[in-house]
């Protein structure tokens, strides 16, 4: 962690995800298990981003609402606590789409369409210039919720600092506007844990690929996407030296295996030959079941129960509104809208 | 009148002016009129488009806030009655920025460059690539705007249509990801009136070019106005035969002289020789004169009770919202978002 804990002027944090599918493992590595962490002794908010997954799936309707709720009960399985951490829903804060439009008079189009986050997302999609509107827009949402919540520190990628400038400039010409500090910028948390590769080492891990362990994955999925998991491609016999590095087996067993130790040996024994990826690969399987069979109970138990997620969502987001509405009453009153 | 009035089935319908200046004898003319006999027989709403107006105008953050209260004098000042004309602030209805919000990913960025309108006025306003990305996307929000009101008919100059295009095609897409008819498409209400001039004959009227006769003027200024007016440049004695055509005194005259006979004598004589633009003039401010001060003194008293109008809008606005949360709900239903 690169912030101070036990602090006595704990950070506000906003963290989130969009609610376009489950969440996999590459979440835990890369932000579950930090926000665990920071729901001890900061006041984070999770925002299931059910809107912002819109702005490039409008085309399939129900794709987004059919994941908000597992997207809480992969929360509330790895250990984040709503009585620690508020859990809220985008669509259920207006503040954050009338925020929007007021930051949208702050920002260019030009200034959008060179933010690098974007642009490479731009690419990816194959959007080109057939580009939706809120998907150009999303970093004027993602300044909202940012500044809607008045967090002072974010979870990012490196690949998201882009965004948070987007967010600091807007900041900057907010204040500027009012004249005095209406909106404070905010600072990136960047985890120390590298990214997670996907099972067959090439992509970023995504659902559609089909590369990616499922927090709720059954015995069986988890099972097939270890023996599925890309090794050492010259690894041929097992008496063979093989490679660890980009080997995705020994970067989960480092990611995931309680016995660093063990690995380290484990590693030198299949660097100098004489052992075969069927034995690492039963290795990290039984690491993956028994770290993921407590997780899919829970997850299992709480979607049986809706209501209760429900309850949840429903509880952070009226917490959230009042949040949320509190500033946009402070930039309405930048541009004299607080008539009655 | 393009509709039929005493229909049984009345039209419902959408009208409203950015708040970033005093109404003049242009919005008389080509809208007010309008309204005044429009909401005898139809559902009517006129919505203070401030939000809209901020889209241009953010780096002067109380421009728009200031003009408000002023709007609302203008309409009841002329005859817009609230008890049969619902006046409300587009601020005031979040529902509004939530419908763009959704819109927004089903619109590319292409689409709304194509836009003539929008295209026309970036060239104006001498945007170019700096155009804000609130400008570029407000015939998103307009497209909220008159569908979150469920409005069939929205009065428009002929060159608004191309905005009533881009929200029919956005109702089209959001039927179409329903499988069912949600929204209903609007059809343009075209002024009978030819679009006013300006005094000086030249540009569109607007205060900032001065060339406007106010709703609000003293007796002073429309003397002025009046005084300063376009006519025939080469009507230079009186005894020399004038041209009436892009004469703005006689287009004046003609929109607001009560008395059309004695017009067609006075054109008829000007255009002979013999009638000073001296004489024209004074017949014309006299006409004007008459025209706006109890005009002038019901503003007057109604901007003198400000708690008043902001009663009217805050009414106005009350019922507004009901009707755009319905919209909206109905919006948040195709995309499975009603959870709690």
């Amino acid at each position: 962690m690169n912030i101070k804990q036990n602090t006595d002027k704990p950070e506000v944090i906003l963290t989130g995800d969009r609610a376009t599918g489950p969440l996999h493992l590459g979440h835990y590595v890369g932000s579950l298990k930090q926000r665990i962490a920071l729901q001890e002794n900061h006041e984070q908010t999770i925002l299931v981003a059910d809107m912002q997954g819109l702005t490039d799936n409008a085309h399939q309707p129900k794709k987004v609402s059919a994941n908000i709720l597992n997207v809480v009960a992969d929360y509330l399985a790895v250990g984040i606590d709503p009585a620690k951490t508020t859990i809220c829903l985008q669509s259920q804060l207006p503040a954050l789409a009338e925020l929007t439009m007021y930051y949208s008079n702050l920002v260019t189009i030009s200034r959008l369409e060179r933010n690098p986050t974007v642009k490479h997302e731009i690419q990816s999609k194959g959007f080109e210039r057939s580009i939706p509107a809120g998907f150009l827009t999303y970093p004027i949402s993602q300044a909202a919720d940012i500044t809607g919540f008045n967090a002072s520190l974010v979870p990012v990628g490196d690949d998201q600092l882009p965004m948070l400038e987007q967010t600091n400039e807007i900041v900057r010409k907010v204040n500027s506007l009012a004249g005095h500090s209406v909106l404070q910028e905010c600072k990136p948390l960047l985890s120390d844990e590298s990214r997670l590769p996907s099972t067959d080492g090439k992509n970023k891990m995504s659902k559609s690929m089909g590369n990616a362990i499922n927090l709720g994955s059954t015995e069986k999925e988890i099972s097939a996407a270890v023996k599925s998991m890309y090794t050492d491609p010259n690894h041929l016999k097992v008496d063979d030296p093989g490679k660890v590095e980009g080997n995705v087996v020994f970067t989960y067993l480092d990611a995931f295996h309680p016995d660093k130790n063990y690995i380290h040996q484990l590693k030198a024994h299949y660097q100098r030959g004489g052992l075969g990826d069927g034995t690492t690969k039963k290795i990290l399987e039984e690491c993956l079941q028994d770290m993921l069979q407590p997780i899919r109970l829970r997850r299992n138990a709480f979607l049986n129960d809706k209501a209760y997620l429900v309850d949840i969502l429903c509880k952070g987001s009226q917490i959230s509104r009042e949040k949320t509405s509190q500033v946009l009453f402070k930039i309405k009153d930048i541009f004299g809208l607080n008539i009655f």
